[in-house]
């Protein structure tokens, strides 16, 4: 599979994705090329990549940093089919995974404490800039991808595989804020605002650590599936004055998933004295109503993915605990259809596509 | 100078001050009563009473919650003239200070921690709310003032007391979030927004925990000072977008002092990874950017004021340092004009009335 690039000078292989070639965001067939497998390097066969909500916003450059043509996906899981010379934690045949990650400084403070996800230096995996190589980053909607093994991550083999893809990027997201704003403590009561990928996983994780949680959502009709089904303890309808002001300063953190803009205020008044509102996406710009931090001595935090150590914790714990994405499977040729339900919060709770048996290689 | 109140009912004393009738928040001479000596209580003759900037927000009911007439003050420095039976910490003749703290409830988990300024039941002493008998609270621009000895902190003997006065808000104010924010140790740097009452004493805190100090300031102005005689390392102009991109990611922490809006997402930017923004002012709202607190794990976090026993080893600190306020010492009878140069900023760094010698006493 590998050959020389066009330019003739960097060792190169052919891969098979789908790609966006503008800002309309529309996904179609793209051959490309990767790099060859570098000495640390894991080539991993592509069998199912989370669809995340920040796909949509990179598809149609909505924060301005996209470039085309574009292939998303960072909840990526496959096989290893070959291995670099100084690769020591993988073999080929291993069940690995990769998310947002693919690169990172290594000598930073950060770098230095397992948090690369902070590395000014970082490297994403489908944000479409130059690797070390010069070679573009595309994303895990395609046949094969090459990662460092330092950014690969190994599978617990309890887990079942499309179900864990969205572990990558929703499961990291949730489950580092969690342990880093320590958060994970049995008795503990956490809030979740918004229901959907990062939501859900964050539901199962914190009852997983034995935390009290309560789901606070716009959508009612979310509550039976938040406590029977999920396990939260409560439910909050986030327009109802009555039951916010009944949960008032009841909450220890938050982890607020809501990617559009919403009002703070209300959250900030169910966290205690000293309580954490930890963002861990959201727009732009919020507006932060400040006497509620000062009097409560209260946080707004921001929180990004995880590192690497923390993504295998991540796994492992999930493993232990039998946690997985709640998911519908997909077929590579629906993934357009799936990203305009996914703009419409039409999917419970992530869609993963099955690209290992519906991505066609031109290889 | 016990008396029945009007009520005849509740044992008073009168007292003499200077209140504000209505939103013009013009002071004038006001009489008014003060309740006697309770047991547990210290009857504190003031000597000395600083000028804060919520003064003047209190006295035009700019946040909405004063209630007429207003007497403020809440850095009240005085000598205790009567105690009461199972007083136990202090005695007539001692020199000491009261803050804007004068109640709380003793029994919830912040005041069982010692951090009773973040206690629901909260009373402060200017805030014009019912104390616990009933009586409204008045402040420090007044002769006497009577004060629950939990509430009263001993002012070391080697502290000037009018220099000491500030202390008791602007210098808990931003002693506490450097303590409580773990920003104190030495080789730590440390932002301050803003020099002004606050701030300056910030400076003068951090620089004695052992910590460089970058002040932030729209006033350039205020360079020389803020180096030479405050002990700043480093002055940044904020409206100069070079100085700021030359300190970009350099910061453990600030203490944003600024009471009006302004711009966080140049501070956030000053922050390393990690860094918080502690805001112990500030107006109603403030704008958040969001990205710089996701992929820097930044944290926008409040603080008030500080807890009783964190405001005594605030004030020991400064004795054993040798930290007082900068101030301008006035009479009672230029408190509105000292009112009106505030409003402009213009004080180096802090109004104190000289209450002791200027107030004239009806009772």
């Amino acid at each position: 599979m590998a050959e020389k690039s066009l330019s003739g000078q960097v060792q190169q292989k052919k891969a098979s994705g789908w790609a966006a070639r503008d800002t309309c965001g529309v996904l179609s067939p793209f051959d490309f090329y990767r790099r060859v497998t570098g000495e640390k390097d894991v080539t991993i066969k592509v069998l199912y990549c989370g669809i995340c909500r920040s796909d949509l916003h990179m598809l149609k450059n909505d924060w301005g940093i996209s470039t085309y043509p574009l292939v998303p996906g960072h909840e990526v899981i496959g096989v290893v089919t070959e291995v670099g010379s100084k690769v020591e934690k993988f073999k080929v045949g291993d069940k690995v995974g990769a998310g947002f990650l693919v690169g990172s400084c290594h000598s930073c403070h950060n770098c230095a404490n397992n948090f690369e996800n902070y590395c000014p230096k970082l490297i994403g995996i489908d944000s479409g800039v130059e690797y070390y190589d010069g070679m573009k980053t595309y994303g895990g909607y395609s046949d094969i991808i090459v990662v460092d093994e330092h950014f690969t991550v190994r599978i617990p083999d309890s887990l079942p595989l499309d179900a864990c893809a969205p572990m990558l990027c929703a499961g990291i997201s949730v489950y580092s804020p969690l342990r880093s704003h320590g958060l994970d403590k049995p008795g503990m009561h956490v809030g979740v605002v918004g229901l959907g990928g990062l939501g859900h996983m964050a539901v199962k994780f914190a009852k997983a650590m034995g935390v009290k949680v309560t789901v606070i959502s716009t959508s009612p009709s979310k509550k039976k599936d938040a406590i029977e089904r999920l396990g939260a303890d409560t439910f909050l309808f986030s327009h109802d004055p009555d039951e916010m002001q009944s949960a008032v300063s009841t909450l220890d953190g938050i982890i607020d998933t809501v990617t559009g803009f919403h009002p703070l205020l209300p959250l900030l008044g169910l966290l205690k004295y000293n309580g954490k509102l930890v963002i861990v996406g959201g727009p732009d710009k919020l507006e932060l109503p400040v006497p509620p931090l000062l009097f409560g001595a209260k946080a707004v935090v921001g929180c990004f993915v995880g590192g690497m150590k923390e993504t295998q914790d991540m796994l492992n714990f999930a493993a232990e605990h039998n946690i997985t994405a709640d998911i519908e499977t997909i077929s590579i040729d629906n993934a357009n259809t799936a990203l305009e339900r996914l703009e419409k919060g039409d999917v419970r709770y992530r869609f993963v596509i099955d690209v290992g048996n519906t991505l066609k290689s031109s290889s």
